[in-house]
């Protein structure tokens, strides 16, 4: 595809930093998507999503396929006019969403019923690519089979086979060649499952690999351990995308094993819940400790939230005006990621990895 | 008292514009303040009302003195630091908050059950000092007896006795130097009552004169009587403010009648249901015309929402996730509200409020 590609400019070790290039501007790699599941972050405009550093927004195709439709925002001019983005943006498939819900799964596609009003939907491979054409991101992902882990592996490996079969008949019905299509690796926690299923979708070939099915119930090693095997089965050139990971540990441990991309509505689900991300690990700000303190979230935080509000104004509209908290919190947590991702890249660039992954493993690992 | 004082710079017949020199910053009038209730515009950090325009902010004595305390606000360094604002602050005195709740009077004070856990408080004047003097805002309220209208007027002249009687221990009870104390004009739509309640106040003595009581269930041409008929009692070098008016008919015509401040949460609170103020009139952004729309919310509004989000964004959102649409239409209210400030000062300036009063007259008297 043209106006779309990984270019490598440093690494430390396994891990490696550059630029990703797309039709909506160039991004420097590793890096985090925030989620507007519906076409905004929840509380957070765009612009403030883009003055904490970030250039993707993420946006979900099963929400907005079902509210307002696929049509809708094409017939305003696209996602990207939709959200009011001005950068790239990347579409999930649906594969994840449809998975919670009481989804059946057949060779043609999935039936699922809408959070929205119950009716009943089928999602097929290539329907899944039509509506993100029309939706329009940058890149798109294929429509996976997600399973719950642990789960037994006769069922984990059927789930692969048809994700294989559809990763196909997804990447035959592409049209569009201004928008990245991405294969998505699927095979739960099992070894050679996993290597199966990288090397089949690399065989069919795609504009980027995703590891999905992780971070869905399993302990942080072991996501981490099946990044490890997965990476090492994809084309060195190709960027990686780990998805729905958002906690620092996983994140940076990642990273380490070669993922150039990151996704999570944890930053500002956490914010809505009262707790904040700090270099220095969790803060639960709802605590009464914090109600009669004037310092803010993080000490040299240059977010607005922290240049601006006191730890004791957020504590208490915690308990009394919680989506008030939620959206100034938000803003920090966003901050938080984007600054992470900034260290990564800087420790990629020094060849300092290891230290900073020390750092975060101390911190984050259990937090 | 020091670093407090209307300057009146430019009159269009009544009307007047001019600066007002408070301790935290002087302040163009006419001027309208947003709310923040529990110390924050809701869903609207304070940077952003700032970027808006707005150089004072509202907060309710009331609910601070029961959620956090003034004591905690205080602890952190008073109000303007609590809730991370630079400009000019005004706390009310509660008595507009206690009126909705089962209230009893006494010639002492108000006792009121508590919104957060129904135990039980007493207000005196001299407590409604004592607790704005220590959260510390540039300009406090003395406590007044609301009554709802319609009302006997039986009931409205014993309500007035006791504002008075108020008035004067608030003001005894005062002793801060670098806080302005307001006096409030009461007596419901009772001509007698008005003039009589303006004399007293005025009588007394304050910094500023408040005209309370309007805009709790009569219409909005007997709102402007009202004003019309306590201006002229009011002393011409003081500050005149019209408490919880924010529909733009009822704000020009009272400017035209001498007002140079106002307070509503009405800006925000429409944001919330989805109405957006707009020159041309209220948008119900919900309707779905709106969602296949991609023009903004008003054309050539320079409020960041409409610099960035179409109308069908917006409109989807309030659909699906309320909050996220309520905090993009917030943004836009406010700016609305301090572009409509400006076009009143702008008008005296050059002697044409006339023609905004016709525009006005025309899309808001009866929206």
């Amino acid at each position: 595809m043209r106006q779309f590609g990984l270019e490598i400019l440093a690494t430390d070790k396994l891990a490696r930093s550059g630029i990703l290039t797309t039709p909506h501007g160039d991004v420097e790699t590793p890096f985090f998507m925030p989620v507007g599941t519906r076409g905004m972050v929840r509380l957070t405009p765009p612009w403030v999503v883009a003055e904490a550093g970030f250039r993707v927004l993420l946006s979900n195709t099963y929400h907005l396929m079902l509210r307002p439709g696929a049509d809708v925002v094409e017939k305003v001019g696209g996602l990207h006019r939709f959200a009011g983005w001005e950068g790239a943006m990347l579409t999930d498939s649906g594969g994840f969403q449809v998975m919670s819900l009481d989804a059946k799964f057949e060779e043609s596609g999935v039936t699922f019923k809408s959070v929205y009003d119950g009716s009943f939907h089928k999602l097929t491979p290539e329907l899944a690519i039509q509506v993100q054409e029309a939706l329009g991101a940058d890149i798109a992902m294929v429509l996976d089979v997600c399973t719950m882990l642990p789960n037994d592996k006769e069922k984990l490996a059927r789930a692969l086979d048809l994700t294989i079969d559809w990763a196909r008949r997804a990447k035959d019905a592409k049209l569009r060649a201004d928008q990245a299509l991405f294969g998505i690796v699927q095979g739960g926690t099992e070894i050679d499952l996993r290597i199966a299923s990288a090397e089949a979708t690399v065989g069919i070939g795609f504009d980027g690999y995703a590891i999905g099915g992780l971070a869905v119930g399993e302990d942080r090693d072991t996501t981490v351990g099946i990044v490890e095997l997965v990476t090492k089965n994809l084309p060195e050139q190709s960027p990686r995308y780990l998805m729905g990971v958002g906690d620092p540990y996983t994140i940076v441990e990642s990273v380490a094993r070669g993922v150039d991309m990151f996704d999570c509505v944890s930053p500002t689900r956490l914010a809505r819940h009262g707790t904040a991300l700090a270099m220095e690990g969790k803060v639960h700000v709802r605590r009464r400790e914090n109600l009669y303190l004037d310092s803010p979230i993080e000490q040299d935080c240059p977010c607005p939230t922290c240049q601006r509000l006191p730890r004791s104004l957020i504590s208490h509209l915690l308990r009394v005006d919680p989506w008030s908290a939620g959206s100034a919190l938000a803003i920090h947590n966003l901050w938080f990621m984007s600054r992470l991702m900034s260290r990564i890249r800087a420790s990629i660039a020094s060849e300092s990895l290891d230290d900073l992954r020390a750092e975060m493993k101390s911190i984050w690992r259990n937090a």
